[in-house]
């Protein structure tokens, strides 16, 4: 017997449950939501719960405890209720990656198919986009809206898309914040509750997973995504809610546009009917499972349909067009996306030499990106919603010697030169086609990982 | 490339150092520097500290490593620098144990013999006891003196005890507190870099460590004891200092008294000639060494001969009147230990049956002292020099039914029915004699480990 083992009958210690973690026992639901409410609260300090995210790192959560700390996380809050809302709430939440900008088009098509979407997104941070960034290309859009304010665009258009409020999952803020500079991020149980903790906040239904797997993503290969994917969905169908999650390839950036007010510009296309294949594949995939959730399509071939048909039809375009203004848009800009921030440089990359493009370095775009001003490397950046990295050339196609494969546009030059750089090196062209790769690799459902 | 990849060439940041670690890579001695002079200057926050030391503990750290930890953490502050003092400069240090009062007795005792002996040492915390803490049952002791004052009294004395000054490794002071509330204690090489750079900081030329194994240690096996021995005698070594490191017995208290009060007079007993034949052995080997390392014996053999003639001649116990003197403690204590601090209240633990007395749960006996008021359960507390357990039993010892197996002897007793409890549970009597146990099992010496 040790003296901190002789702490008082029934109270627990912070040390003694970070020495629990390291010694890789599993911690109870009493301990864990002592850890939650403890640091929420301010009683436990940031360098005790550091030192138990650095355990919880290395010697890894069970998936009852992911679901415990998932519900812990997601107690320290609001939970919104949206039981007045007789239509399936249905959201997609996407791990994160380049040029994905499925969120602007996916809220606003369920919604024309009769789903509620009620969307809290985050903002991007080093090499990966964040949906809000992008809809705050759009003039005098206002993202920071209240619950009450989500509530009431939701009765008027069916789909709105704000920040995450302080009332949401404070835990998850607090936690968060720590992991970005304590090296802890990269945990699939840690991603697993910060995602559900506040996904679940959002008072839906059921949740569609879009899991990216590649050189762009967290998860770098299919199979450490297929087990992140199998604890979001198992941890969702622990909590009562429908969850299904597509891994999906982020071994190149989606779409042909990589930046803030262009991926609105490539979302409204999509929602015109046009717009880059992937990206409308993807979408019609997402879609489908979204209005399978919901109860309105029996298959996921049915679920497609009903999401190409709705995009011909034209009124996902127009529930776009009523959210931006619902939401203090311009939607002139919406009409005429010449109106969006445009930058005022540009700088071909050309090929080296002839042959196909092999491979593309993902998380280097999106890096490049960022570099030309268009996203975060701290928290506190501010951002160009104007810096853009066009696509000319992806995966597979052919180039001659000299000819361009990307365009990079910004208006401060300062990094752009090593911007340019890491694009030239992110390009492998190659002599030969390479294999093609699908986009959508594998479904997760509940039904398989319960 | 990611966004913290990308900071300006040249600088480190304590996240990249902290990733690093947690991914089982070596650091360099420039990113440890970092780290130690970051902290120690306040620049680097304690989460992030604190998350680095779970990553080290759980990921370890290389001997090349922890050499560098420990040379950052001394050169974070002052090192002693005792060049104007002829004699050889050295030191004995314990990794910690119950009723180890070897300190008290070897310090004058080496002093006797021609070394100088600049001792700082530590205070008690949860099961184990603290050299300060002891000295300090002697009414007036001061052993908060500066190393201006700790040089003054080595120059008429040849020893002194004292505290750890500001000025001393600051950067271990702020580490080891962190590590005690974010379970980070136990760990081989954050244990040695402790260690080793508050010993170096005291400019001495040589270092006999005294490293514990068994139920009353931080190692509770010998082979946990070794490999801690080899780190501190390698690193010793490799930063120029003759250090040499004996495995020792800790599975039950050393000699017959826990407490401070109690130890002072039991360490007095020897110092007198006579006293508990396992502290006389262990006080004999541990000099022994002291004196060949400071090259005034030539064979461990000779040293102890050394030893037992100084003790013989009275020397010993003169140097330790003399330096209670000069730091300021009352004398008449040490001419008659009666005048120590002396309990109000006992408690005999009795022998539940006949047989032997098999093993003795270390820790627990230094915990019930604790719980008497005799140690600390938080660094904060305040202690009862007077609290003793008096062990009237030992490992191998016969005993009867109902014959006394030890006294508690206490002023509080808010805790001391726990603390019989926890006695009565730490004794285990056996139908026949256990086997003997060695009392040093093994010597770490700088040839072997080098």
């Amino acid at each position: 017997m040790t003296a901190s083992e002789d702490s008082p009958a029934g109270t627990i210690r912070a040390v003694d449950v970070i020495r629990k973690k390291r010694d890789g026992h599993e911690l109870s639901r009493v301990e864990i939501d002592f850890l939650v409410r403890g640091y929420t609260l301010g009683e436990i300090p940031d360098y005790q719960v550091s030192a138990w995210l650095m355990a919880a790192f290395l010697q890894g959560l069970s998936r009852e405890e992911t679901t415990n700390l998932t519900d812990a996380m997601l107690h320290s809050g609001e939970i919104l209720d949206l039981s007045e809302f007789s239509a399936a709430k249905i959201d997609k939440h996407s791990t994160g990656g380049v040029g994905d900008k499925t969120s602007l088009i996916l809220a606003p098509l369920a919604a024309a198919g009769g789903l509620v979407v009620p969307m809290i997104s985050g903002r991007g941070l080093g090499h990966t986009g964040g949906t809000l960034d992008k809809l705050e290309a759009i003039p005098g859009f206002n993202a920071n809206l209240s619950t009450a304010g989500l509530k009431e665009i939701l009765h008027t258009c069916g789909c709105a898309m704000i920040g995450q409020t302080a009332e949401i999952a404070p835990a998850d803020r607090l936690l968060y914040s720590l992991r970005d500079v304590t090296g802890t991020v990269e945990s699939p149980s840690l991603i697993c509750a910060s995602i559900m903790s506040k996904k679940l906040a959002e008072g839906i239904d059921g949740l569609v997973l879009d899991v990216k797997a590649g050189s762009g993503a967290f998860m770098k290969t299919d199979d450490d995504a297929a087990l992140l994917a199998e604890l979001l969905v198992e941890t969702g169908c622990r909590m009562g809610k429908k969850t299904i999650a597509l891994i999906t390839d982020m071994d190149q950036p989606l779409g042909m546009r990589v930046g803030n007010a262009a991926e609105v510009d490539e979302a409204l296309a999509v929602l015109r009917g046009g717009g880059p294949e992937d990206l409308r594949e993807l979408c019609s995939e997402l879609a489908a499972w979204m209005f399978h959730l919901g109860g309105r399509a029996t298959t996921i071939e049915e679920g497609k349909n009903l999401a190409d048909r709705l995009i011909r039809s034209g009124q996902p375009f127009e529930k776009f067009r009523e959210m931006v203004a619902l939401q203090g848009g311009d939607t002139d800009a919406i009409d005429n996306p010449a109106l969006l921030p445009r930058a005022a440089h540009a700088l071909d990359v050309k090929s080296p030499r002839s042959g196909y493009v092999g491979a593309i370095q993902c998380d280097t775009v999106g890096t490049a990106c960022m570099l030309l001003g268009g996203g975060r490397e701290k928290k506190e950046d501010s951002i160009d919603s104007a810096a853009e990295i066009v696509l000319h050339k992806k995966s597979g196609d052919r180039v001659s010697a000299g000819e361009s494969l990307c365009t990079l546009m910004y208006n401060s030059q300062a990094r752009a030169a090593h911007a340019k750089l890491m694009i030239e090196q992110s390009y492998r062209i190659v002599d030969s086609p390479p294999p093609s790769r699908k986009l959508v690799r594998r479904v997760i459902s509940a039904v398989q990982a319960g």
